[in-house]
């Protein structure tokens, strides 16, 4: 297989889009994020642009929510990163509610809800890396499947940088931990 | 709409599963592993628990591969990531190629392969999350439309942590930054 060379392209999608909940000076503002990541089993990051509006929120109050929107809010999810907190007032777009945390806005309309409080930042020249810890999830009950959040329910607004598409979730193609174990046996002899 | 409360419970997915790529003691290992984050265009994060084989590897050679596996590679990804290269020699796994870093062994059978400098250690108690610099991406020309790389070609494997399985991508559901311009118009009145 001949391998073509593209340059410095970052092919690390899709992403879950998220809608990320802050209070700025004192007012809710909600913007959409796909550049996260997972540290650990209670630690997420989101790298937020330092232009944006929310991120001095973030650091004043130093939680925020991270919520997963569904198929159904793809345009309001996109509105959200369209416009800007410093130009429109976003916080009616959506019904919330506050959790554990008093200054981490949920979006009610939203599945499944994270409250974060701020654990770190990593600083880079262009974007504020926002380590959060998660404090508490919330989840609708047409979500779960008794307690655990079904991500075929959820339905996830997948990002991909190179289409500039939002994608669906598909359908589930094996268990982890467990379809490479027919190759651990095999090697055993 | 009622909330449910589940805890701390990372909600945050599902995330690409990679193969990652590196020299331990001088032999070529795969590990698989979907804790990964964007943190900007060229910057990429890893996180791995410190108990794995693969770090020291890339702590001393300063370089590792990104590897996006098919879904035709779901049990050599999971193999990947059910045995340590401190008990079994993966170096046969997958057929190898070099490309800018010498020090970053790449997989030929995954459609896109990026090779990254490692840029920085983000230093936790239970795990190292590398940061990475994209320096070159490859990909076959059977997941390229003209010159990009077309995600449903590549047919990533995609983690979920609540089912504990790999989901596969649907189709495409709306164009980023357009679908929302629906919304801003309306509010412009």
């Amino acid at each position: 297989m001949s391998k073509v060379k593209l340059g410095v392209k970052n092919c690390l999608y899709p992403l879950p889009t998220t809608l990320v909940g802050a209070n700025v000076d004192g007012r809710p503002n909600y913007i959409a994020i796909a550049h996260v990541g997972v540290m650990a089993l209670k630690h997420i990051s989101l790298s937020m642009n330092k232009r944006h509006y929310t991120n001095a929120g973030i650091k004043e109050n130093k939680a925020f929510s991270v919520n997963i929107p569904s198929e159904n809010l793809v345009a309001e999810t996109d509105y959200a990163g369209l416009v800007t907190g410093k130009k429109v007032d976003k916080s009616r777009l959506f019904e919330l509610f506050y959790g554990e945390l008093e200054n981490a806005p949920m979006i009610s309309s939203c599945p499944v809800n994270m409250a974060c409080r701020l654990h770190d930042i990593y600083d880079t020249q262009t974007h504020d890396l926002f380590i959060g810890e998660i404090v508490e999830t919330y989840a609708d009950e047409s979500v779960l499947a008794r307690t655990v959040v079904d991500i075929s329910r959820v339905k996830p607004l997948l990002f991909d940088m190179s289409s500039k598409k939002y994608w669906s979730l598909g359908p589930a193609l094996a268990d982890c931990w467990r379809v490479g174990m027919t190759i651990k046996k095999k090697n055993r002899g």
